[in-house]
């Protein structure tokens, strides 16, 4: 069975996997760019958009490990974009340009659906208004038998931990304290217990947690 | 100038200093003892209850610097006992037994207070209705020059961190989803930036965190 997994998901040390007031120029709000910023000094991150350099250490190593395998994805609306309610146009087509870097199909959460929207290199936008189970059964048929991956925000993932259907959780907790956005772990009491966890801390000053079925 | 210091305070991934629903055979409520396991193992911890054995570890090195050069303690009522309002009798002096590992005066902030109690061991019990700034003042008279620590619970700390009057806050991140509780973290939005903060996991699976003055 292919197994459904998270990779790179930043939290703020009080919980927070986004901040408050998302907008066109503020995907993750108030947070800016500060639940990202040992993201976005790795490598995998440099290669993402084309760019070179970045480290190549353990931040690297891990962030890495987010795409081998993976035959499509599933993400909630606020990934793929700032609006609201209905669809204005069909105009926007996600924060990534011509070129996403996912290169899959990818299932967009909403109550309101739209034609999908074939990008360049591979990657198709589908927007479905589904249970976590109904996307779940849809991206596995679109995935070629490969991994699903749950791409965010955090309600999305929510949603799917708390229908215990994610395999694998990676996330990066950040030394900060956001205050307000939205919460990773509301109303998931005890689901560490599904899990083996490990924890290592790196020089950029996170905490990766990877969460495995044992 | 003495130094406000915070040591070995657990906190769930979620952010839970407690759990919900404290009562005498529960002082941390649902919680249990989930947030002190890594605690429980060091010889620190079996120093204070006078028992042998023990890990010698980091946990250990780290708890271990809880006393050292701190002359008065300030503890919320909640660490102090699980009674609430005015105080039916004065029966209760705190969890510890006859003799309490603090060895100093121990400030519990209360709206009820209540006359002193002084224990065998050098511990004795204030019991003040004060802000934070007139329970440190107070703290720090008594204190003979030496640092004052903030013993918990996480309302306690949270308000003191509030009001910036803590130099040096050490947090252990327990990888446990608790659902309920008190928070430490809350309406502390960008606290971290008034601290250097460094963290490690150690192979207990929690991670250590120190903030400092820069």
């Amino acid at each position: 069975m292919s197994r459904v997994r998270v990779h790179n998901f930043s939290v703020s040390i009080d919980g927070f996997g986004t901040g408050e007031g998302q907008s066109l120029d503020a995907p993750f709000g108030h947070a800016g760019g500060r639940l990202h910023e040992w993201f976005f000094q790795t490598r995998t991150f440099q290669d993402m958009r084309g760019g070179a350099g970045g480290s190549a250490g353990v931040d690297d190593a891990v962030a890495r490990t987010w795409n081998a395998g993976v035959g499509a994805e599933i993400m909630g609306r606020g990934k793929f974009g700032p609006q609201h309610g209905p669809w204005e146009d069909h105009g926007w087509s996600g924060w990534w340009g011509a070129d996403p870097p996912f290169h899959t199909p990818v299932f967009v959460l909403t109550h309101h659906p739209r034609p999908s929207v074939e990008m360049a290199g591979g990657t198709t936008f589908h927007f479905i208004d589904a249970s976590p189970q109904e996307a779940l059964r849809q991206a596995r048929e679109a995935s070629g038998g490969l991994d699903v991956r749950i791409g965010g925000g955090p309600s999305t993932i929510r949603a799917f931990l708390a229908e215990d259907l994610i395999d694998h959780l990676h996330i990066v907790v950040v030394p900060i304290v956001l205050g307000r956005g939205t919460r990773l772990w509301d109303d998931l009491e005890g689901m560490e217990q599904r899990f083996h966890i490990e924890s290592v801390t790196t020089p950029s000053g996170v905490t990766h947690m990877t969460f495995t079925r044992p």
